[in-house]
């Protein structure tokens, strides 16, 4: 039996978590769960990249992680853990799948079906940052050769292997000439291997433009880190809530899933979070483990509960919604639809 | 006679400086314009960024440019002539309001009405890069305390000015911890100056997703360089077209004003481009040297045309609107209604 390791996560973490791993188990898929600490109580305990070192074990261990949303504290000697994970488990790919679920959750974009491959290591995100003069401050922008070729191919193998007929490539060459220019001249090359596939790239300005106005128009899109990380939050946004996409955090040897939103600690505890976004993670790590059938199942339930009406809060409208549930309620409905 | 220093540009950018010449001139607004090269003709003169010795002399004797877009050269020896042009002149604000036109021209988003006031020289924009080595690239990244103080106070007394409610302020600084952060840092201390005014930051990935999704949230928004470019191109882009913004870009002695989309050289010399883009950059030049009647009388000959549902391509919907224009025949309309 497959062992999975767990992290709950801080603000709506844990009551996520919580919701997905009770939908897991009743879809009688055979894993077994491992938790680790990290986040708060690991920063407590003074490890700043908030993972201490028997839950690195665990996470190698396993290979798989499934990870809910983490305050970072603030604060210049602390760093991001996400950050921290997918660089050192050298999770080089970041998949979100952004979809429309018209007419059964009010979006103004009903027919959006887009996938942002994102890179996941280099960019600003290498976190190299130094103070010049009391005035002066400055970050480094990190793009590699082999970072591109792994993105973009990841790109092109994911668009030919889920029927995608499109890729898509943003970047801001026009000013960064030599690291955005390497990625989209990258992405030139790769293409030509590829000529089943439509290729095209948009200055990102323009690029993001047009995913905000006509997301109709893209099915994959690839780019750096940075960028992925905006329009990914833009496109989840506009399909009627950033809480409705999960995300997968692709390496050589290991992969982690989660939700592509924040910790939201203002609504945290209060059993309102939509658990949809750590439930797609879960849906997206099913399948990377090839347990397509179970993925399948509970994808399944939980269309046909959105399709029921039944709403958190965040999509919930009157009009298109039927019930407002709580964090709990909708998980409980999800598992009446198994 | 105040005289104003033009640049026709490369693409769209003759048709619609010619476009827009004509209106200013039908409203009789007193100005004399002065004409410089900049370009493609500097660039292949054999300026790599684009602009010829005498061009700069004219440029700050008058003090104020209207420009055209302008397309740089690929390669990674032409520096774009935009960045240049505001680096050199010191155009560290740059102000790009985004209004919908409903019922006028079509959109999702009604009732948005937001400025976006965009730091202009720092950020990736400094044009910092350097191959370390074959496989591995980097661009520097700057923010400076003076930097982020000029245009944090700017957006706050520009607030303050045109009666705006509240100024929101975007960063990544959950990554960025010194540069973002020393941004997101001097906001927070600016803002306490003027508590008349409400405040609020966002991390930038969510703060885009709000602007696509709620634009009408948001008033006054401040932020770094690129994270202006991207978000002020959505903004622009879902009132109804990226052809209908235009901006000024301010420094201590010169100012500029342009439209905020490119050269467009798939439409070029068609006939077909939208000028409003930089008529309303026209139009902040007339407010910004004084000329605020001008100002008024054509920005209303502008709305007229608009709202009588004449409309060029960019912007034309069956239904919303009623004939479509060329270049010319949208700027006879407006002269018309002057
Ligand atoms: C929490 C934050 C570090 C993270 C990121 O910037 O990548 C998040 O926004 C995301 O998109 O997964
Ligand atoms: C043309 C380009 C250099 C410019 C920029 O990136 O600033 C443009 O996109 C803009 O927004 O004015």
């Amino acid at each position: 039996m497959k062992t999975i390791t767990i992290a709950k996560g801080d603000g709506i973490g844990p009551e996520i978590m919580e919701a997905t791993l009770q939908i897991l188990k009743a879809s009688g898929v055979q894993l077994k769960f491992e938790e680790i600490e990290v986040g708060k109580e690991a920063y407590l305990a003074g490890f700043t990249s908030g993972i201490s070192p028997a839950a690195w074990k665990c996470i190698r261990k396993n290979k798989v992680l499934l990870k809910a949303p983490i305050t970072t504290p603030q604060g210049k000697g602390y760093k991001s853990l996400n950050v921290t994970l997918r660089k050192t488990l050298g999770l080089y790919a970041n998949i979100r799948p952004c979809k429309s679920l018209h007419p059964y959750v009010e979006t103004k974009h009903p027919i959006m079906d887009l996938v942002i491959v994102r890179e996941n290591e280099e960019d600003l995100y290498a976190g190299i940052e130094h103070q010049q003069t009391n005035d002066v401050v400055q970050c480094l922008k990190l793009i590699s050769v082999p970072g591109c070729e792994k993105i973009i191919r990841y790109a092109f193998e994911y668009a030919k292997a889920n029927n995608r007929k499109k890729v898509t490539c943003f970047t801001k060459d026009n000013i960064m000439k030599q690291t955005d220019g390497l990625f989209h001249q990258m992405f030139t090359e790769i293409a030509k291997e590829y000529p089943s596939l439509k290729s095209e790239h948009w200055i990102v300005d323009i690029g993001a433009a047009k995913v905000a106005e006509t997301p109709e128009d893209f099915d994959v899109i690839v780019m750096p880190n940075l960028y992925g990380d905006i329009i990914s939050d833009i496109a989840a946004q506009i399909t009627g809530s950033v809480g409705l996409a999960g995300s997968s955090n692709i390496g050589e040897n290991c992969a982690m899933f989660e939700a592509i939103h924040g910790s939201a600690p203002d609504i945290a505890g209060q059993n309102m979070a939509n658990p949809t976004g750590l439930l797609q993670g879960a849906i997206l790590m099913l399948k990377h483990i090839g347990e397509g059938k179970a993925a399948e199942q509970i994808h399944n339930a939980w269309s046909k509960t959105i399709e029921e009406g039944k709403h958190t809060a965040d999509i919930y409208k009157a009009g298109t919604s039927k019930e407002k549930l709580g964090t709990k309620e909708f998980a409980e409905a999800i598992i009446e639809n198994l």
